[in-house]
Parts: structure tokens; sequence; C-alpha cells
């Protein structure tokens, strides 16, 4: 039988666990894959400690957003889907019976999203749930245009590298955040115009200003919140957007009101399984204009480690750890 | 010599003075007026007191944001503009110097604002201010649509009404908060559909939903911010605006981020003399939707009391009082 990932409590890492589960055949609408590559989402972490906006559901809970394999089987009703035919299947709501942790996952068809054939399994699994967090707010919400600032906050997790490249192929000037000099050389070889170690900046604004010439950011693009939240906003240019997509630092955002009505800042909080995949229409968009782009030699995802299903344990430790540079992959 | 308003430091109402002071003539690019009616607006309570953005420049400090005269001068340059014209002046970044409570004030033609023949000056000094601060927000950042639900909060300034109006004439449904019941009836009659008395609200949310049928709002357009916030918030439909035009509570408003993540909130700030007024785009654009939909019977400003430029103290003390429903006038 197939092995999947699955727990029945919330916890560390510890409480994942590989198990042998048969195939599910596909109802009316469904399609099942045999899985490859698994791209790891930090939104997992959250989800397997209770913290995310889905609740788990014991026992025999799965877990996982985002997987790309081939099609065995086609449930009734499914046209334009044909066995074999690689595909990714993105988050859904029900991560509880569809989560993508292991051998086989059957679900809607309308989970599914497209295939890039110049890509490996891997890079696939790298892909769409990074690029789709960053297309709503850099096309979408910032509009961002030629010459624009962007500001990339913890630039290298898979989110980041992906709005590096996003950046660059809209004309805009992505520069990085990192907490250290670390992660700075890989920053600067994909493509970060300049990145400031926020944990040694005395003047962490005027440090964000600097590399703009003093214009200031049409964006910052942010997974931590909090503190951070008002010196880095207060280097947004006239009209700049904020978006929040994350909230790594858990403690309270005192929105910095005076400073926006001197800058005229729009905040705006962003989910992608909601916003940018549930919602079709922003699903359709950013899935065409992504692909664009990548045929235009704009985007590749940058892969981190690779991981054995097995090691999955490993693999979310590994995440935990915050060391990794771009995107994590377990193979199934 | 004409009456003109001054004061010479910051402080409650009685540091306002009439003077006498000599009209000045214009220079290249800018014309005078006789003025005849002046709006009053929350801002020049916050100027007088020193917390306004502008800071206030003495000895001999103007003040005021709007008034209406006819042109009786015209400096070089100016061109399409003709003495006995009548105008409104709008917000200026000089108010010390450009500050419209009085009989005179000369000013760069720019800051002229549309004539509307049908409304007396009273009514003209009623409109412009209030309705683009609806304008940008309502048309500009939330997109109302007919059927939408938009939140009106502190409804009873002479923004409230003008949003009452804008929301009818975008065919979509005004609801009012006000603290207490005092008002409810004024408001009704004006156009909201229902009142929320916010001071006896057990559960403000649930209160606020009740007259949405459950929909929420597309936009809530709050001059309070603060802990109302999030209580707010909580009533906004998915993907809801969240527009914030003042800082009548001036405790720090802690952002609801899990709510803003549920929601898709999109939370922006506006201050009408920036971005209504002073961006030209949004200007013309406010200006040119409010002429038409005044054309089409939409829009009337609702007048509270009028004052005698000589009674200026007691027009700022009633303005602090709250007691008013719709705009305060003084006759110059």
């Amino acid at each position: 039988m197939p092995n999947i990932v699955t727990f029945d409590a919330v916890g560390g890492a510890d409480v994942l666990k590989v198990v042998d589960a048969p195939a599910r055949d596909p109802a009316p609408g469904e399609v099942r894959l045999s899985l490859s590559s698994i791209g790891l989402n930090r939104a997992e972490i959250l989800y397997r400690e209770g913290l995310y906006f889905q609740t788990p559901q014991f026992p025999g809970c799965r877990i996982g957003l985002e997987g790309v394999g081939r099609v065995d089987a086609v449930g009734e009703g499914v046209t334009g889907i044909n066995e074999g035919d690689r595909f990714v299947t993105g988050p859904t709501n029900t991560m509880a019976q569809t989560g993508v942790y292991g051998q086989t996952v059957t679900v809607g068809a309308e989970h599914l999203l497209p295939d890039i054939p110049q890509f490996t399994d891997d890079e696939l699994a790298a892909l769409w749930v990074a690029y789709l967090t960053c297309y709503g707010p850099f096309v979408e919400i910032a509009g961002l245009q030629k010459g624009d600032y962007v500001l990339i906050a913890a630039a290298s997790s898979s989110v980041g590298y992906a709005g590096i490249q996003i950046a660059k192929a809209l004309g805009a000037h992505p520069i990085a955040t990192s907490r250290t000099r670390a992660k700075e050389a890989a920053l600067l070889e994909a493509g970060a115009e300049a990145v400031i170690p926020t944990d040694e900046a005395a003047d962490l604004t005027a440090a964000l200003m600097e590399p703009t010439g003093g214009a200031g950011y049409r964006l910052i693009f942010d997974p931590i919140g909090g503190a951070i939240v008002e010196p880095m906003a207060a280097a947004l240019a006239l009209n700049g957007h904020y978006v929040l997509y994350g909230l790594l630092d858990p403690n309270p955002t005192v929105y910095p009101t005076l400073l926006s009505f001197v800058k005229h800042m729009h905040f705006h909080t962003f989910m992608v399984p909601t916003q940018g995949i549930a919602d079709r229409a922003m699903r359709d968009k950013g899935t065409a204009f992504l692909a664009r782009a990548v045929a235009n030699g704009h985007l590749k995802p940058k892969l981190d480690r690779i991981f054995e299903l097995q090691d999955v344990r490993a693999a979310h430790t590994y995440m935990e750890s915050n060391q990794q540079n771009g995107k994590i992959v377990m193979r199934a």
C-alpha cells in the first residue's frame, strides 16, 4: 500500500508518522494522483501545531499543501484530465483528508494547478504556492511598475526568492532583508539589489531607505508583523502598500497610524490558499502571468534541501531551524 | 480693512481673534477672493491645538481650509478665471498664510475648487472637503457597488452626511453609527438605513452585522480609530476595506491581524487635503463625479448652524461640543 504521513495529536515534528494506507478511488469530480515531489510550506508547521486557520482532525490527520504527481484515476464528470497527466495539487480546505505528504492523494479536480513541462517534479513542487503568494501582492494589490522598489522581508524563504524573481520580471528593484548577513551572498546571487541585516541595523528605517536613494518602497512584503512593522513602514514611498502574509512575530502589531496618514499607506494581509488560489479569478490571472514569466526565462524555483518522505520529521525540524535558502522538497 | 481670524499661540477656542488686515494683491499665478461663507472642519481644531500635520506659524497665524467667495483680483499668468467668478478655495499646505477664516484671502489659482451654481454660498462652503473625503474611499478605494453595505461611523458630521448621500447615489446601503440615539432620527431622515448606537450595543459586532443580513460591510468608513477598530472590522465582508480618516480616539490602534487574515481585509488611512485634493488626478475625478451626482439630484450638503465671523470662538466651541448634525458654516 502507498505510504502517507499522518498525525494523531498537535505537537512537534515527532507527531508526524509514515503509515501505509489504501489509495482512495476518486468520487465524481475528483482525480487521484500518484505523487512524486512535495513542496514544504511553513503553513504545515502551524497546522501541525494547531495554529493554522484549518483545524486538524484526529486520528489519521493528513498534512501538506502542495504536491506534484501524475493522474492515475479520474472520477466521473471530470473532463480534459487524463491518466498520466502531470499536475500540482494545491491547498484545499480539507487538509485533514487531502494533505499531500504521501504517495497518493485523491482531490477535487478544481484543486489541480497547471503543469509547467520544462520544470522537474521538484521544481514544479516549489512553484505555485510560493509564486502565487507573490503574484497577488506584487501585481494585483501594489501594481508594481518598472523602477519601483519592493522590500522583501525575511527573503530567504521560497516565497522570498520567488519575490526577488517576480520583482525583476516586472522591472522593479528587489531589496531583501534577513536577520543577519549569513544569507547575503545567496540573496545577492539570486538578484536582490541589496540585503539589509535587520538584527544589525542601528537605524533600520534609514538602512532600508538607503538603497532606494530616498525614493522609498512601493511595496513592503512581509511575513513577520509585530514590532518590525513600524520601522519598515516608515520606509514606504507615498501611497505605498504594506502586505503582511505571515505572522512570524506573534506579538501584537500596533498600527502606525500617524505614519500611515503621512505616507498614505495601504495595509493588507494576504493568505495564498484563500486569496491567491481558492479565488479562481485571482488564481487564473496568477498562473497565466507566471507561466508567461517562466516562458520568458524570468522564473526558476530555487530548491534547497531534498528529503525522502520517510524523513518527514527531519524535514520539518530543518524547516523550523530557518537555515534554508529556498524551497524544501520531499520525494514521495 | 477686511477682517480676518488669526491666532498667536496654540490653545483653546479663545486664542482665536478677529483682526483688521490689508487685502494682499495676488502675485503671478494667484487670485484674490472676497469671501462670503466658510465651512468649518475638525482639522481646524487640531491645527489650533498644534496637533495637525501642518504647524501654525506665529504671530498672526491664519486658519481655515474651505471658503467660498468671488474673485476680486487676478494675478499675472492666470487664465480662465475672471473677476466676479465664484469659487471655493480648498486646503493648501500654507494654512498660516492662506487660511480662509476671514473676508479676504489670496491663494494660488491651483487651489480653487469648482462652483456649483445651484448651491448657495453656505451650501457650497459645505461641499468639497466633506464630499471629497468620501469620494476617494467610497469610489476609488472600495469601489462600492449597488447593493454593497457601507458603515459610516460617527455619522453626524458633515462627512457622515455626505457619505450617506454618496452611498445612496451609488446604490449602496448606508448604515450609520452614533454614540447614542440622540441623532438617530436625523440620520434616518437623511437616508441611513439603520443607526447603531455604539455606546449602547452589548455586542457591537453583532449589532453592526444585523442590518446587513449577515453580508457584512464592503467598506467601513471611520474617523475614530483606536479600540473600536477591531469590533467594527469584525463586521466587514470578505475582501472588505477599512478606511480610517480621522483619529477621534487618540489611543493606539492594535491591528486586528488574525481577523484581517480571515476577512482578507484591506486597511487604509485617508487625508483629504493631500490624497483627495492636492492629488490633482484624484481631485479631478472626484469633483467630476460629485458634480454629476449633484446634477442627478443625489447630493445636497446638510447645513447645521450658521455663525458670524465675529463669533468664531463660539463656532469652535460648538464644533467641539459634538452637538452638530451636518456642516457648521461661518458668514464672512
